[in-house]
């Protein structure tokens, strides 16, 4: 991995005509209501559906370590969308003729270097209902550490790709993530976040 | 509200010029990065940013009555951008001069007819922060219900806006969204989803 040598900056910001992305495009959907009447909304779409019809995978992750207390490893990389590095759970596309599953071993050896073994895939998921056809699973991975295994593997970064890892014991995962998303260069992502809602929420809610 | 007649349907989806899309675009963001390597990125914008610099609020909801176990009140409502019917919490975009605070309460109100006490509000988050710059802030909302109140209010919904409604005991969330996940015609929001998880792994996973 190339050293970093100084603070990512964004040089301009550009109006981008649908033809000329490859990544993501602008589809007008054209559709008629449960009254019969006639409606259109506009979406964003990525250009790289998988043919497994998921467009992504997030490793929602488990390191159990005999003498440590249970941890989660988040990932944090500078992020063009915000300006911002976010702090999130390991994720990437699914390739092209790929399994979720596959994906998401694939990804978080990638990121996290760390092999892992599946506990459980989610169904699928819609990234952002209002706003685009993404969509994603949460494939959640144990990771069992030895005694000994103090040192971080190396990643298997793509080129450009630059993603620092936090362990984090999951007890403290919500009052990290507020913490994070207190500091001006940061911002949580919004799954992750409920996610650790979701365990704050049962632990403390007094609901359940 | 009009009534309900048929099934929607998509009638066709097009290519949609940047420059003609009222609600989304596209932009091209150059950027250098941590080895000063210029890059590019493409994005997908609202191009409806409220002045608060959020986009959006969603209502993680908690309703209490003396008699029943707590719940959540979830939302049903017919998505074109995936062409199936959404399971989310209530959620809506911000007005303009509007705090996230007063339009959580304002959707929360529109979309289920019930007025709340917000017990917190979260930080801003990114939505799909590979993909987009759109940000949210969750805000939990307690209702407290009298032990007559079993009629559903009315929703107060803008025209062409057909919610349906559905009351999910807390402990059973994360059951239900599996179940609604497995019916052809309905996908569950990620952030839903992921929340749910998280509580379900708090009670279940024997981690924390």
């Amino acid at each position: 991995m190339a050293p970093k040598t100084q603070e990512p900056q964004i040089v301009s910001v550009t109006d981008l005509p649908s033809a000329q992305a490859k990544w993501v495009g602008l589809k007008k959907i054209d559709f008629v209501d449960q009254t019969g009447t006639p409606r259109s909304w506009e979406i964003a779409v990525r250009k790289t559906t998988s043919k497994s019809g998921v467009d992504a995978v997030a490793m929602g992750n488990i390191f159990v370590h005999p003498l440590k207390p249970p941890s989660t490893m988040l990932v944090i990389q500078y992020r063009p969308p915000i300006g911002k590095y976010t702090i999130e759970w390991p994720a990437g596309l699914i390739d092209e003729n790929e399994t979720p599953e596959e994906a998401a071993v694939r990804e978080m050896k990638e990121e996290t270097g760390y092999e892992g073994k599946i506990l459980n895939t989610g169904p699928v998921l819609s990234s952002d209902p209002g706003m685009t056809n993404a969509t994603l699973k949460l494939v959640m991975i144990e990771v069992k550490l030895g005694e000994q295994e103090d040192m971080m593997p190396d990643q298997k970064l793509d080129e450009g790709e630059l993603i620092e890892r936090v362990m984090v014991p999951l007890s403290e995962l919500y009052d990290r993530l507020i913490e994070y998303s207190k500091k001006d260069n940061f911002m949580v992502a919004g799954k992750l976040f409920y996610f650790a809602a979701g365990m704050h929420f049962a632990k403390h809610g007094g609901y359940i």
